[in-house]
């Protein structure tokens, strides 16, 4: 059994609970209180603030925290929007944030403001200059986050923030990912971050704003947390977030050669163990703990039953709508295969017989999927131009890719097949299995229900 | 040491400390994955809202949990205007609700909407037929606690739900105070509950919603908590509270009669053994463990040092502006004195001998803050019009009111006697000390600094 899941929860780190089962004794008490309860309530919060203040690299006066990592984001966002609304109401976000922040540039787009959304290249990195022509003179704010969470890839946080610094443009850095790792470089104006992510309990997220820039929070707000973040703070949650941190961030160095060593080794050898595998992301660049890769012809969520199955808990698809079907949205700015999606999130600690074991049974599990989704659905038929015709329509991911793969032995080469689908997913997958493939992806045209893309045979 | 200020936060009960114990073991991954670890804390989550629900009396989809009660109360409010926004933009709260919805009612204003704040009597309760006259064809949401937060006094909810029932408004009940002892009775809309209040662990607040009601949930949102709570389920902290919840009501029945026994006897005692005392709230209709007095001549800061420093952890004013020097907004709209005032709230298991030794010790420690405030401050001199004026301005409260004691003696009987005062307080407190001294409020008047308050002597 090995938990391989950790960029959607860690485990508790035994410090988070030794601190927690500590400050349920000690911290119960409203901090806002003058007695004695209170006065030691005070004390704790006082003395995890000065802990995760040092962590992130900033004055404590500066950083309050929330109840999530959710809720800094969306308050983080709101408060620096408001309070640059006289310079104008125009947002920048990258295409592969976390749904968070996509959600809350949904709302400002709701309510009259624009967003643009950065694009990223193959590895999900965005770049600089993108961000720097994205820039506007009414430009409020711009968000990116330190790393991605669901290919690991790192983003060039210093150079943007440079970028936006040069305009007078604050950033917000949302470090759910990477805050355990260190501390984000550069000179960022906002910095959100969620203590469940490396290893703290939930419920306790950070908000930091600089000292100077403007910030307006929304909503209804009281007294604590600088009014920036309403409620009964959560102390015992908070200690333990503020000490694992600390924790973690002791072992960091030594872990994140660990990790990474264990994440290279599944991303050299996933692609020689498993046929039709793209693996994803910055190989380079990247959080130690985290691989992403795809499989063509199987689906990832039968790959995830199939794994859990034999005792692997992995994630596939974008982490917040793992339970709808649309296809992962960092995967669809990369423009990458998203059919058969894996992410293995390696948690602190993380076994190397546990990886050993993954990649003996991984191949196996790839090939039952298959082999179920094998039997062939859609009908080659010669269709009135002439042109061989595969009809998928119906069909789910990764079902049309799998049509496709079969007729294309029979295309003519240089000649071209249309492949009739309505799944969203097969817009994405189509063209990244033809860049696999070294085929031509033409192009989709509008067809009686969904539509028709069109690949010509190269090889 | 005792601890008797439970209305702000109660200790954790062993209940939750358990569960929560439990918890953190099996229910710290993502409930949303559907994975071994993911389906183990989806099923705590279930479990858990079956169990508040049961306790609430609602069905378990009508209720979300949220990061706290200060939360559950901003969204609750915030959607269910949203919600009925085609109706109108007109919300009714009382003036005695807690500071979330005060402050919720301040947003909703700021953006346009308005506000009927309905007056409470000299107890602290509203009536149904007040709430019946603030309907109006444009209302689109009434609020109204279960009970009163400082001074524990009952409101008739089950009588105004059924007029705003009749009228198609939906009322939403702020329980905070009350769920630990039982549901809340009548035909309301929705309830927003703390965990903390009830002995549950903080982070974890309820909101329930019933079915057919009109509910826009605002602000960015996600998948969780059927969109009406986003970020990362705190799945320990909410198995905590639910546990604890069931555990604390199986004791309520019990509980509730031995604390009403001990807040009676110091509701009987406390006028015997401290002079110039009024104890105020309800006496009947009003919860167990609730007893909130003011002491003429003295402040409640100084009186709750004093109690600390014996060993007594109680509070003053209003529970959320302690460190502020307003007075208590309840206190203000009861138009009760509100100097030197002090909230007895017992924890459940309150120690009678504790109570019977803060009964010892409550006439020292007034009359010590007595003493210390007893030196004379303003000066009584014959004005211009040969009437008396006592100059406490740049005084805090309760200097103005002692000063004005001093002198009464020496107005004639029928005359008048001006105060000079600029403390916020001395509006509520001369009025205040005047009914309780059988003498007569004239009014205010404009003065050059502060306003000048004018009191006839009658005995």
């Amino acid at each position: 059994m090995a938990y391989f899941d950790a960029a959607s929860s860690a485990p508790l780190h035994p410090v988070a609970r030794q601190a927690l089962q500590a400050s349920l004794d000690e911290g119960w008490a409203d901090p806002a209180r003058l007695y004695r309860e209170g006065r030691r309530a005070r004390m704790l919060l006082d003395a995890a603030r000065e802990a995760a203040a040092e962590a992130v690299g900033c004055r404590a006066d500066e950083l309050v925290f929330t109840s999530s990592g959710t809720r800094a984001v969306h308050s983080g966002i709101a408060g620096a929007l408001a309070g640059r609304r006289r310079v104008g109401r125009h947002l920048i976000v990258s295409a592969v944030e976390h749904s968070s922040v996509l959600h809350a540039a949904e709302v400002h787009e709701a309510g009259g403001g624009t967003v643009t959304r950065v694009a990223v290249d193959r590895t999900g990195a965005v770049d600089a200059a993108s961000y720097a022509a994205a820039l506007r003179p009414d430009t409020a704010l711009a968000c990116l986050q330190s790393a991605n969470h669901e290919v690991g890839t790192g983003q060039p946080v210093a150079e943007v923030a440079e970028v936006c610094r040069a305009a007078g443009v604050p950033l917000l850095v949302d470090a759910a990912q990477s805050l355990g790792w260190g501390p984000v470089e550069g000179d960022w104006s906002l910095l959100t971050a969620s203590a469940h992510k490396w290893g703290g309990p939930p419920g306790v997220g950070l908000l930091v704003v600089r000292k100077g820039v403007r910030f307006a929070p929304q909503g209804p707000v009281d007294e604590r947390e600088s009014g920036r973040a309403a409620g009964f703070e959560n102390v015992p949650a908070i200690v333990a977030a503020a000490a694992s941190l600390r924790a973690v961030r002791a072992e960091a160095a030594r872990e994140a050669l660990r990790l990474r060593e264990l994440t290279d080794r599944i991303r050299a050898r996933v692609p020689r163990l498993v046929p039709d595998v793209e693996v994803v992301g910055e190989p380079v660049r990247r959080l130690p703990g985290i691989v992403t890769f795809s499989c063509l012809y199987a689906d990832g969520e039968s790959l995830l039953h199939e794994l859990d199955r034999e005792g692997f808990s992995v994630s596939s698809g974008s982490s917040c709508t793992s339970s709808t079907l649309t296809p992962s949205h960092v995967l669809k700015a990369m423009g990458v295969l998203s059919e058969g999606n894996v992410r293995v999130s390696l948690p602190a600690g993380a076994a190397r017989e546990d990886v050993e074991r993954f990649l003996e049974v991984l191949p196996r599990a790839v090939a039952a999927v298959r082999e179920k989704l094998g039997a062939p659905a859609g009908t080659a038929t010669a269709g009135e131009a002439g042109a061989l015709v595969v009809d998928a329509v119906g069909r789910r991911c990764p079902v049309p890719v799998i049509e496709l793969a079969k007729v294309i032995g029979d295309v003519p080469m240089g000649g071209t097949v249309r492949v009739l689908a309505d799944d969203e997913a097969a817009r994405l997958d189509i063209p990244a299995w033809c860049e696999m493939r070294g085929q031509e992806y033409v192009g989709e045209e509008p067809a009686d229900r969904g539509s028709a893309y069109v690949v010509r045979r190269l090889s």
